[in-house]
C-alpha cells in the first residue's frame, strides 16, 4: 500500500506542477462550484459550450468534461462537437452520466454520447452505472437510491465492454479499466449532503487525467482518493458544525493539501479479483 | 400557539422522513443553492428545464418549483409543459414569479403562468405580490421596494381570487388560503443581503408542500417559519460576521435543525380576522 | 494620498446611499457570486438576459454590465441590443471581456461589442487586454498567463483609442482614462485561486460607475481599491486559512467595509506620466 499511496501522490504532483486546462461542458448548477474545484485541485477551467467555439477551445485543453446534469439540445451538440474534435486530437474526454435513467432523454442522449465518442472516463453513482450497465440500480431524479450489488464487478465489466475507464462513486468508490480493480474508502458523508459532489468529483478526475494522460487509471483512483482525503481533513476541523461549513473547510484543503499529506492519507486496495 | 408549533412541527418530520422530490424549472442565479437548500431541509433536488424531459421528470416529482428569475420563451415553454403535466398527475405547483412587476415580459409571463396552471401555492415578496394583487407594490428589479399597506388582507384577496395560496415575505411574513391567514415572525434581516433568499423560501415551500399534500396551507406557514428559525438560529453563531459567514450558518441551520429545536422556535400568529 | 484616498471613499459613500440597480448580462459561471457582491458592495443587482425584455430593465439600471464569460449567438444579441438601448438613455456600460483571444469567437465577439457600443469601462486581466490592445499578451481559457510589459501604458493607449476607461488587473490594477493613469496596490493573492475574481471585480466596478456617472474615472479606481482592500481585511481574519474560507470572510469584508474603513486602507498611485 505504501508504494501505491506513493504512486498516486506521484499524480497529484502532476497536477499541481502541470495545472491542466480542462474545458467543461456541463451543467448550470454546478459551474461556480466546479471551477472552483478545478482551481483548488490544481487546474485551470474553462467553461464554454456555445457550438461557435467549443471545437476551438478544446484545441487549447489537456481535458474535456462532458457533464450533463441539466442537458438540452444544443448543448448536446456542442458535446459532440466538442468530443469529436477532442478525440481528432488525443485530448481526453471525462463523462459524468448525471441523472442517466431518470428520463428517457437523459437515458438516450448518455447512450448517444458513449457510442459517438471515445470516452476515457465514465464516473457516475451507483444508481446510474448499474442502469448504464444494465445491471440493476435506481435513481432518484440526480441521487442513487441503488445501486448494483457487485459495483466492483459491475465496473469491470461495464469497462471491458465499453473500452474505457468506469468509476461508481458512493461510500466506497469503485474503479476499473476492464482489467484492474481498486476500491477507494477515503470521504465523509457530508459530501452526500450537498449538491454537485458527484461533479465536483468528476471534475477532480479531469484534472488528473488530464496532467496523467498516459496512465488514466491511476490518475482516477488517485483523483478520487485525493477528493475523499479533503473530506476528511475538512471534517476534523473544529469550524465544520455541518454540511456548509464542511464545504468551506472541505475546499480550504482541496487547496491546501500537499503531496506528502496526501500520500499518508490514501485508503485504496486493489480488488481486481 | 404551542398547539399550532407542534403540529408545524409535524410537517418538518413529514419533510425528513419523506425525502420528496423537488423537480425545479428555476433560474440561473439560485440554481446551486436551492439545490442545497432541498438536500438541507430533508428534499431531493432536480433541475431539468428542457422540452424533450420536463414531463417525464415531473412524472418523479413531489412537487414541482417554478421560478421565472432569469426566463426566456423556451424555458416558459418547458414551465407550462411540465405544470400542465403536474396538473394532469396531482403534483403540486409551487411558483415563484420573481421580478413580477419589473417588465412586461415578466407581469405577462407570470399571468400567463398564473392562468394556464393550477398553482397550489405563490410566494413573492411585496412588490412582486402587491402588483400581482393590483394592490399597489413597487420592484427595483428583483427586489421590492414597496409592497401593499395591509399584506395579510391582500394575501387573502389574491388566494380567494386565484384559489390559491399566497405567501407574501418580507420582515414578517404572510400566508393565506383565502379563508385563515397567518404572520410568522420568525427571520433575520441579513437574509435582505443575499441573492436568492426568496428563492430559497420558495424551494422550502416545496419541499413542505411536496411532502404534505393533505394541508398545503400549514405545509407553507411551517416552511416559512423554518427558514427564518434557521436564520434566527445562525445569527446567534459567534462565527456569524457579516451576510457570507451567515450564509454558511444558516445552511447548516436548516440541515441540523430538528423537529424539537424547530417547534421552539416557531413565531406564528393567526391573524385571519 | 490623503485626499485621493477622501475622494474615493466619498464615491462608495454614493454606492450606499444610491444603491444602484445593475444589470448584468453575465455568464452562468458567476451569477450567484457577482449578485451577492453587487448586493455586499451596496447596490441592488438584477440579472436579465433575454431579447424579450433586455430593452425594459436597462430602462430601469443605473448600470449596464455585459460579461461574455460563457457566451452564445443569442445573449450576444441581447448585449448588443440592452447595449443600444443603454447608450440611448444614457446608462453606463461596463464590459468584461472574458477570456478574449481564447477563442475567435470570443475576439470577434469583444471586438464587434466594442464597434457597436459606446462603452465607458473595460476591466480584464492582461492578458484579455493586452490582446485587445494588440500589445501582447497571452490567456490560457479564461485566465491570464502573460499581460503587457508597460501595463499603464497600454492600458493609457487602449483608453485614448477607443474613447473609455481602461482597467487592468492583476496583482497591481492599472486604469486609465486616456489622460491619466492610476496603479491600485490593494489586493491579496487568495483571489487569483478563486473563480470569478475577475468577474466579480467588474461588478464592483459597475456598482461604483452606477452610483458615480459624473466621474467613471475615480468611480473604477475606487472600485478596485475598495475591492483589494476588502482582500487585506479578510486574510487577516484568523478563520481565513484557504481560498474558500477566504471567500466568505471576503464577502463579509465588503458587506461591512465603512467608509471609514476603507479610506484608511487605499494604496492608489498617480502614474499618469
Amino acid at each position: 500500500m505504501a508504494a501505491l499511496a506513493q504512486k498516486l501522490g506521484e499524480k497529484l504532483q502532476s497536477v499541481r506542477s502541470g495545472n491542466p486546462l480542462v474545458h467543461h461542458i456541463t451543467n448550470f448548477v454546478v459551474m461556480e462550484l466546479t471551477a472552483n474545484v478545478t482551481l483548488h485541485v490544481g487546474g485551470s477551467p474553462v467553461m464554454a459550450h456555445s457550438l461557435e467555439e467549443v471545437t476551438d477551445m478544446v484545441k487549447l485543453a489537456s481535458c474535456l468534461n462532458i457533464n450533463m446534469g441539466t442537458l438540452e439540445p444544443n448543448w448536446v451538440a456542442s458535446m459532440l462537437a466538442a468530443g469529436k474534435k477532442a478525440n481528432s486530437l488525443g485530448v481526453p474526454i471525462v463523462f459524468d452520466p448525471v441523472g442517466n435513467g431518470a428520463t428517457p432523454y437523459r437515458t438516450e442522449t448518455a447512450a448517444n454520447l458513449i457510442k459517438e465518442l471515445d470516452i476515457s472516463v465514465i464516473r457516475g453513482n451507483g444508481g446510474e452505472i448499474g442502469l448504464l450497465a444494465d445491471k440493476g440500480g435506481q435513481v432518484k431524479g440526480v441521487d442513487s437510491v441503488g445501486g448494483p450489488e457487485e459495483p466492483a464487478k459491475v465496473a469491470k465489466a461495464l469497462a471491458n465492454k465499453l473500452g474505457t475507464i468506469v468509476a461508481i462513486t458512493g461510500p466506497v468508490d469503485y474503479v476499473s479499466d476492464g482489467k484492474s480493480a481498486f476500491a477507494i474508502r477515503n470521504g465523509h458523508k457530508y459530501l452526500a449532503q450537498l449538491t454537485g459532489t458527484g461533479c465536483s468529483a468528476t471534475t477532480a478526475i479531469s484534472c488528473f487525467v488530464g496532467a496523467n494522460k498516459e496512465d488514466k487509471l491511476m490518475a482516477t483512483v488517485a483523483a478520487l482518493s485525493f477528493f475523499g482525503s479533503a473530506a476528511e481533513v475538512a471534517v476534523k476541523e473544529s469550524s465544520t458544525k455541518g454540511p456548509a461549513s464542511f464545504k468551506v473547510n472541505f475546499h480550504d484543503a482541496l487547496a491546501n493539501m500537499t503531496v506528502e499529506d496526501f500520500v499518508q492519507l490514501v485508503k485504496v486496495d486493489d480488488v481486481s479479483d
